[in-house]
């Protein structure tokens, strides 16, 4: 993906005189923004209106766009952009549409010719939809990237592999992964992280799901669980975790001494044992990132670390 | 509260003259108009302007605001009024807004103007706040009551006695309640209710709190709980009971043999026991009933039933 940067090699001018062609054209000489104009057209550099559209404030409100509110992991991203947003005066909505069906975009795109711009955490939705929305106002991705849109990433998918060579390190030798919801942009990586990192330290990895992020489905996975003998469970979410758990419980297998399951500091620390991994996304530094992208005019993928760690 | 029947009869109309008259009053002759609008303000009737407005459509948009994502029990009532919205139309959005300082309720206030409605899941704001968006647009409470101010609640109380007493019957001699944030609108009635239902039973009851409605408060409860040697807890909200039952379990005590914790049937489900009790609000029809509010001129108060089950 072409960035301001080729933009600027390419035209022969620096990133601001770029930055300034083609946010305030008017502001720059005729000659100049044509052969900036230019360069952004060879090289395919798609302009991210925000800046200029967030800037004129047609409406002040800006929407994040999520596909549920039943998985907890949005809320705090949710309150990092909202934070942001108050900051640049712009207020921010949230609208709840998975991106999976024409209606669904069809009522997106509507919503979005009333904000100036949108965030969208769409992990199924075809890029086509995405694209559709972004055609028609600026958006930033939320966990999910695909080429010409900017996007804020956590990289979970490097810190499952981090969990599964350490759970190995402690002596698991057969390790659970339960995968995400179908379609879900994030569970390939996380799964091939796993299956890389299980790989490598010379353990049993069993690949679980396709299962929704919700308490119900973590429930339902114990059955597949048990099955494994696995003594070390890496769920995709924390509801998935919470589910797993009780009905592990349920089954009169004991948690963390019989089966380790993985899931958010919070959690892990109400267990009061050793040895179990806490995976920790910074979700407010990602929304702050991505409400951060939405009011600047860099088309930029950001990767942002996720946080390993075990109880002590 | 005055209602439009109250109105009609004070004025001498019918009720669908009247409403003409409150909506449209433009089609109604003058003389009747002012009877109408004098037995309106002796009545101290507020009037709902939902319908007029929102069948005028001028925006297309209604706002459904929370106190906060984090917690999952307004997922199912902002997806059933989404599902209402559809129907009519609408496209719902959603705003994060405790309404607990004078700035948020002024950014509430500006977005009001670009909406055509609010549903407002209010449960700590003062009275005053909330009264404030009234004022600039037609609001519905959802879990709340406020004079004058149409509102659909959940009956948790009621379960919540319901609850006390079956625990009662069951044995449980000693039963902790666990409250939902301070200021919240629907505690105080929640604990009344188990407070009686012990009386009734003869049991004894400790009241704790107040705790906001997350896991981590859950986890933070366990030492109280503890404290008191209750067999039985019945917390606010199902966030708590996660929590509580994971520190439970952590500090050797098994959930449900040695305490048992209620919680929504999805988790009670989970641990395969008898004798759990399962408090189930049924947030979909909450949330038909709150858009259903929104998009008629009734100024209702509506109290819809909390079912209550055991695990056999």
């Amino acid at each position: 993906m072409a960035t301001l940067a080729d933009v600027a090699a390419l035209a022969g001018y620096n990133k601001s005189t770029v930055s300034r062609a083609l946010t305030r054209p008017e502001m720059v000489a005729p000659e100049t923004l044509t052969r900036i104009l230019t360069a952004a057209d060879q090289l395919g550099y798609v302009l991210n209106r925000t800046a200029s559209q967030l800037a004129r404030g047609r409406t002040g409100l800006a929407a994040f766009v999520v596909p549920t509110l039943e998985n907890a992991f949005f809320a705090p991203i949710i309150g990092g952009a909202q934070a942001r947003a108050a900051a640049s005066d712009l207020h921010l909505t949230v609208t709840v549409a998975p991106l999976e069906t024409a209606a669904q975009v069809a009522a997106l795109t509507r919503l979005a010719s009333q904000v100036d711009g949108l965030i969208l955490a769409a992990p199924r939705g075809d890029d086509t939809h995405v694209r559709a929305i972004g055609a028609a106002k600026p958006v930033v991705l939320v966990d999910r990237e695909i080429p010409g849109l900017p996007s804020v990433v956590a990289d979970t998918a490097t810190a499952i592999g981090t969990v599964v060579a350490g759970l190995a390190e402690r002596g698991h030798r057969r390790i659970a992964y339960l995968g995400g919801p179908a379609g879900s942009w994030q569970d390939p990586g996380r799964s091939a992280s796993a299956r890389e990192a299980a790989a490598a330290a010379g353990v049993e990895l069993s690949v679980h799901g396709p299962f929704p992020a919700t308490f119900a489905a973590g429930v339902a996975s114990a059955e597949d669980v048990l099955g494994t003998g696995a003594t070390a469970v890496v769920p995709y979410a924390t509801a998935l975790a919470l589910g797993l758990m009780l009905a592990l419980r349920g089954r009169g297998i004991h948690v963390p001494e019989d089966v380790v399951v993985s899931a958010e500091t919070t959690v892990v620390d109400a267990l009061g044992a050793p040895g179990i991994p806490a995976i920790d996304v910074d979700g407010e530094a990602l929304g702050h990132a991505a409400m951060d992208l939405l009011t600047s005019a860099a088309p930029d993928t950001l990767r942002l670390p996720v946080r390993v760690s075990w109880s002590g």
